[in-house]
């Protein structure tokens, strides 16, 4: 999908020198099955193919893995980094597969890890209100199984992902105009180095002064430093209650002014999300039967969510009411099974979208972030350019963060419209670069973004964070690819 | 004050070695005032000493720089670097010197870069909650300068500190328990490299996932890996209404009992702040006028500030009502004026200490932070522990983080009561450390917590910081001796 791997300025014979050979990569797996049992090493195909590539990635290469491996402890970790490392055999850690930039395509082939068997809650303390986890765990399993005492880990990203997954990418989802993002609930990570060093960040203090912040540097590395074996996050009380309201606009920009208002407010919502006109007509067209039990206005809309003590919300509410007023009207959920019918909306608005698509047709999600005075302007502009260019394209919006994803449909064995959508993208990009925005609000930048790193960050940036990788892992065998060249 | 410097280990003739000596210093000084205007470089006797030591700091050097410089721009910063880069000369950067771990001193000579002349704010934008500021600029100058439009930067270290060292310490105060420490604050950071290099860590989205956190790096790397010029701070609204409540316990662990159930239940209280008795009696003997207005319990008493709607502060009064209910009796601010007085007495605790010490006698704080489950226990035992042996003591805690400051007084010339402290302050560390805390909660390293720090986070995850380090900065010039030895 997308514009295909973007592997132009690697020289293969560099790559040959560089790495291993396939069959020293075999002899990695052979060595590493030694050590932490045959039964946990697969070099099957069908099981290299599911972890080479995704249909829901912009990005994804042709190159395979010639072996994953699935670890136990971190213990296993380690023994495979040394073996790796020794062999100089790329390393590519593999959670759910959820993400969308190619985070975990093998573009130099290698050792995948595999962290489905590391999937346990290793320590939970309620009074402290934070957990312990293995990088396997699955944060919708993980909130079911930590809901009785009051607390939840407060990102939402794909209901598939796994915390080192969600880790490594820095993700975020509808809360983290509330919540922030995945930098801020990660107290502490037990890391494996490229050599196999075995590196806690810290202990598990709230807050902390305490030497670099080295569990930030982990954060949204996307596994190039190192290998997240092990985090410990800090938990959120689940509010007393929450509540939704929807308001449609005459025009995005509306939309985005109310937004910025609701902002500048201080009133503290949960979510502000945008669904422009084309996603609101696919909801009612195309919704789940809760969602079309509504007639959706087909205008660009602002889903608010409160949340809080309940007289909070009332009073919150309120106060949104008497901003919003005069522009639009607002529709507030009046029973608990609306306010879910309402949120339902929001939240399967991307599938919906992707399972309608006609067969052969391909996705294309962007994910710009800009400072959110200019959200308005870029997302008319980017809408009004995939109009003239005849492409299908609707809007979702974080817009609490300046944060929206344009998904653009086109047929992938049509040249000229797939160039059209590209050329939509990196237009979308370069807006939101000269508005001092980011490439990549949430998907991080994976095998697809690394050109656009450079041109949002400058050569000097980019050298800095080369200086580090080179340090940490001098044969380059971390999740090699990704990011930004060596 | 305090042990004084923590040299030790350190070899004087490696140290030779390794740095420019006098001379050549005095030569780097002399380039410099060449790049950036004589006027800008001092080497009054007087100068150095201010910029030297610090009273209010546990630790101290006794060597001082070879000059103090003032350079007015990012460039004049990167000419230093430069110069000193070649020939080998530390630079320290120097904000207001209100941080309290020597963090600031110049244990190894060098150039001392005064960022007093970079007091500008450089670019507000109200719409987009974020403003971009010169390190020299004071917080609560930007505070009151940027109120009209609504908004504050949320941190509250000491009123004289600035910008550059509140990034540089990652420092908090009483508003972490609800806005988090400063790393959740900066959105981008100019930085100047050992060599002179400028980056941008960063452009200006509230949101990212685009390539390594090397902002967050740079937070609380006290100056060791980069001398922030230039800082984008996210703003907060400042909340339309706020409220202060006082509650007295029996005991200390009652205190704590009901803090923990206070941030257990989910109201977002905007602080949450613990006194001890000894503390409440210096309030009714020496508090300002303001604070003695009242009749204090002399009892452990929880100072709780409340931040948002005014109808949802009184909500969330009458639910901490409800959890403190039976076991103390709350009293609620019953005006502004009331409120004000109520919060002095938590905010000039320390000085109030301070200013009635007998002549001659010091003080040491420690900053030690655990999970909030210990925070009682830690307090409780580090009390007892201070008794038994006869030192005045008195707990300040910022309870909301699991953070509290225990500041001893002592007679720097009894040498018998002095190693009393220091083998206090290092049980009250272990203990921590035991607890999973930390050793500096929001005071950062400096040159006095370094062996502590090892203690905390072992060798192998030191000598990760000391790769990215020796990568960042090879000839180890940006405020050596500070965070861990070479």
């Amino acid at each position: 999908m997308g514009a295909g791997p973007t592997l132009k300025r690697i020289d293969p014979n560099l790559m040959a020198l560089a790495y291993a050979i396939h069959s020293q990569m075999l002899q990695a797996a052979d060595q590493i099955a030694r050590a932490i049992g045959q039964d946990n090493v697969s070099y099957d195909t069908d099981v290299l193919e599911h972890h080479g590539h995704s249909d829901w990635s912009t990005s994804n290469s042709p190159v395979r893995a010639a072996a994953v491996v699935y670890p136990r402890t971190t213990a296993d970790v380690s023994a495979i980094a040394r073996i790796c490392n020794a062999l100089s055999v790329p390393m590519v850690p593999f959670g759910a597969g959820s993400s969308v930039e190619g985070n975990f395509s093998q573009p130099h082939s290698g050792i995948c890890i595999d962290f489905s068997h590391m999937d346990q809650i290793i320590a939970f303390h309620p009074d402290d209100m934070d957990v312990v986890v293995q990088p396997g765990v699955n944060w919708v399993d993980l909130n079911r199984h930590i809901a009785h005492a009051g607390l939840f880990a407060p990102l939402d990203p794909s209901p598939t992902a796994t915390i080192g997954g969600m880790v490594s990418t820095n993700c975020s989802g509808t809360n983290a105009m509330r919540y922030g993002t995945m930098k801020d609930w990660v107290l502490n990570l037990t890391v494996v180095l490229a050599d196999g060093t075995v590196i806690k960040t810290r202990r598990r203090p709230r807050k902390t002064s305490a030497g670099y912040n080295l569990t930030s540097l982990f954060v949204g590395a996307e596994g190039t430093l190192g290998i997240v074996t092990e985090a410990t996050l800090k938990l959120a009380p689940i509010p007393q209650d929450t509540s939704v309201a929807v308001v449609a606009f005459g025009s995005i920009r509306d939309a985005a002014a109310a937004a910025s208002e609701l902002i500048r407010s201080g009133i503290q919502l949960a979510a502000l999300e945008l669904m422009d006109d084309v996603q609101m007509r696919i909801l009612n067209e195309h919704g789940s039967e809760a969602v079309r039990r509504r007639k959706w206005e087909e205008k660009p809309t602002l889903f608010v969510k409160f949340s809080g003590t309940t007289d909070g919300i009332k009073s919150d509410a309120a106060r949104v009411g008497e901003i919003i007023r005069g522009s639009a009207q607002l529709h507030f959920a009046k029973s608990k099974q609306e306010e879910q019918d309402l949120w339902a909306a929001r939240k399967e608005a991307l599938f919906t979208m992707v399972n309608i698509r006609p067969r052969g047709t391909e996705i294309w999600s962007t994910d710009v972030a800009v400072p959110v005075s200019r959200l308005a302007e870029i997302i008319d502009l980017s809408k009004r350019e995939c109009g003239q260019l005849g492409i299908f394209a609707s809007v979702i919006g974080h817009v609490g963060d300046g944060n929206f994803h344009v998904a653009m449909m086109y047929d992938p064995r049509d040249e000229e419209q797939k160039r059209a959508v590209a050329r939509c993208v990196h237009n979308m990009m370069s807006r939101a670069l000269e508005m001092e925005g980011t490439v990549s609000g949430e998907h991080a930048i994976g095998i697809g973004k690394k050109d656009c790193l450079v041109d949002e960050l400058g050569q000097d940036t980019i050298g800095l964070m080369r200086t580090v990788k080179r340090a940490v892992d001098p044969k380059w065998v971390m999740n090699p690819g990704k990011v930004f060249d060596r």
